[in-house]
């Protein structure tokens, strides 16, 4: 490195002794929290410190992953590495698709329906009561007409509900938003089934998003699990990073069928390249990060995690049942529902809640031990007499 | 640490040999193009490694920084303290404000836009033909409608042609996107006489929000320098964290009027907390990064390091015009402008363009000799029989 550029670097002052004290408490409360981080769909614990060298710049893919661009600070390389994989997983073909990665789901989501209007710029969306929160936020910013649909027990989408409210409304086009994997009970939405419905009612244009946050990392794992991706006709989806995979910062893919994406492409100058993506400046670490994933662990690595933490999901169900307590999980499912404990459990163990319903989601990083810890918890509230709603799917 | 997730992260495999020189190489691109990174505004070196041990974990700032959540694995203190300074930078009281770090520029001008879309559904967005490319399609996305309006010479808003047109669309709210620092020349929107034009119009309702991306770290600490934020009436601002503060990835804050913020808040049961902010899952690692940086460096830092920045950009438009350049920068700004050079230049150095116009951005990290040898490649080219357009402010 040059002599000067290193001086004033090296001119910058370190901490004071109180910030440094403040930045360990939170270093500490960090640590102490993820001991109790078993409500939440997001691997708990890695190890990326390979890449901590790339934090000593301004790294930014700027645009669109498959462009050239001026800003050449940039891991557009392994992003495209990144989506391949994906592409692959997903089944599109390579020269079909395209996408990028995101900060998080919200960004996945606001993409795919972003897409489906500019193609249907009259469509209205249909998507479940069981849908993530943000959609109805998404939905909001992109001022899209939508119909909120049934959920069934389970959290699926109510198919009949969902065939009458479509058959109404035959003179829009239907844009709908599948969950695969509901964030309560990770529920899959049958695309075949919601296929057949389009099918029956002769609907001749149509746009399918899966938000396929966890489960696009769980689902092709699992011998005989539903189909979902494009192989089933949908137009997009997306998968998060920070899932399943484990980020220290919210990312994931959007992948989209390409055709779609060169209708909203405009060349930029300033940049050169194309405004493509939601976002102009993007996150090239997080690039890394998924790129360092799937090299370390794989295909394999990822399936032996997904039978682990399914096997886990079987133990959590099974060691509250031998207790008297009725969870439950869907089909493949790493998402264990129980009745809603009181809150000093839910506060504990940072457990998310909808209703009656609560879950603790096992995975890689939650260990038996802190299952049979929440177990024991809640049936201590049972015993000191909160009163456990009876839920059943 | 519990031993058994020790055991399970220890079972990571390491990269491959050969995945470990891609990492090598792309490490070794990142470095080499740090060195020709003279085009953009954005700091070209730091060093957060005392925030290291913080990437192990999957932190998220999930929804409101103000509100409590179940998620606890988060930084919500910290990017308190990091708005808190940016509140007291911009001039608004911290009874008044809310604000939350975003992913970056996109992500703060969207939701400033989406904020005076919901208080005015019927208003009308008017911005300069100098604004970042990405605010058209903001607009396309927030379905918004909204005029463009010429520039300036020198890069500012026409302040006629606004007048004007606004003059003749009275009966909508209007919305003013104002740049404090376009992209191409570092332009700053003077809001004061864009007030003065909605007085004088007896415009009852409007909205400004302003685009400080790079300024709103310069200007605060630059004696003179004009006033464009809480104090001069605006209603929200976004100011990047990648540019003049420098961070590894995009980020940023947006502030805006609390009351504003209210009218669309809505209480999620599933997180515990209020959906407040444009993503759901929140980077918590950027308020960590912007806390380092304001704590380390601090308002006196800043201050001599926007000093040193101006000081290089005026060296800069000197040397050019000793060379028979005609370099030239705004007021305040540290970005020169000067002819656009043949593309062999602009490629070498990483140089953004808007037709013939080219620019260098004197940041921390660009050094003299890096200026003069910017310099002595213009000179080269327009020797070797380049023609340089003549361009002036």
């Amino acid at each position: 490195m040059p002599k000067n550029t290193e001086l004033w670097l090296a001119a910058e002052a370190a901490l004071s002794a109180e910030d440094q004290r403040r930045l360990d408490r939170m270093l500490e409360y960090i640590r102490e929290q993820a001991e109790t981080f078993v409500g939440y769909p997001c691997r708990g614990r890695f190890d990326y410190s390979a890449l901590h060298e790339f934090l000593k710049y301004p790294v930014n893919n700027v645009g669109d992953p498959f462009a050239p661009c001026t800003y050449r600070v940039h891991t557009r390389e392994i992003e495209r590495e990144v989506l391949a994989w994906f592409a692959e997983l997903t089944h599109i073909a390579p020269s079909d698709y395209w996408g990028y990665v995101t900060n998080g789901g919200t960004e996945g989501s606001i993409y795919g329906l972003f897409l489906a209007r500019e193609l249907f710029p009259q469509g209205l969306v249909y998507y479940s009561e069981e849908t993530h929160y943000s959609v109805a936020k998404n939905l909001r910013v992109l001022n899209m007409k939508h119909i909120m649909i049934r959920s069934l027990p389970n959290g699926e989408i109510d198919y009949d509900d969902l065939y009458e409210t479509i058959r109404i409304h035959r003179d829009v086009p239907p844009i709908i938003f599948a969950n695969i994997g509901t964030t309560m009970t990770e529920a899959i939405d049958d695309i075949a089934r919601i296929r057949k419905i389009l099918t029956d009612l002769a609907i001749p244009e149509s746009y399918i998003h899966c938000d396929a946050a966890l489960c696009g990392m769980t689902l092709p794992f699992i011998e005989g699990a539903p189909v979902y991706d494009f192989r089933a006709g949908i137009d997009s989806i997306s998968i998060s990073g920070h899932k399943f995979i484990g980020s220290p910062m919210p990312c994931g893919i959007v992948l989209a069928k390409k055709r779609y994406v060169e209708r909203i492409a405009r060349s930029i100058e300033y940049i050169g390249t194309l405004d493509t993506t939601l976002t102009g400046s993007r996150n090239g670490i997080a690039p890394l990060i998924l790129w360092y994933a799937l090299r370390t662990r794989g295909a394999e690595g990822f399936r032996q995690e997904v039978a682990d933490c399914l096997s886990k999901a079987c133990y959590a169900v099974e060691r509250f049942r031998s207790r008297g307590i009725e969870a439950w999980r869907n089909p493949f499912a790493i998402t264990v529902v129980f009745p809603r404990p009181p809150d000093s459990v839910l506060e504990k163990w940072q457990i998310a809640v909808h209703r009656n319903r609560a879950h603790i989601i096992t995975m890689q990083t939650v260990r038996r031990q802190q299952i049979d810890a929440v177990i024991e918890d809640v049936v201590a509230a049972e015993r000191a007499g909160a009163n456990l709603e009876r839920i059943k799917a």
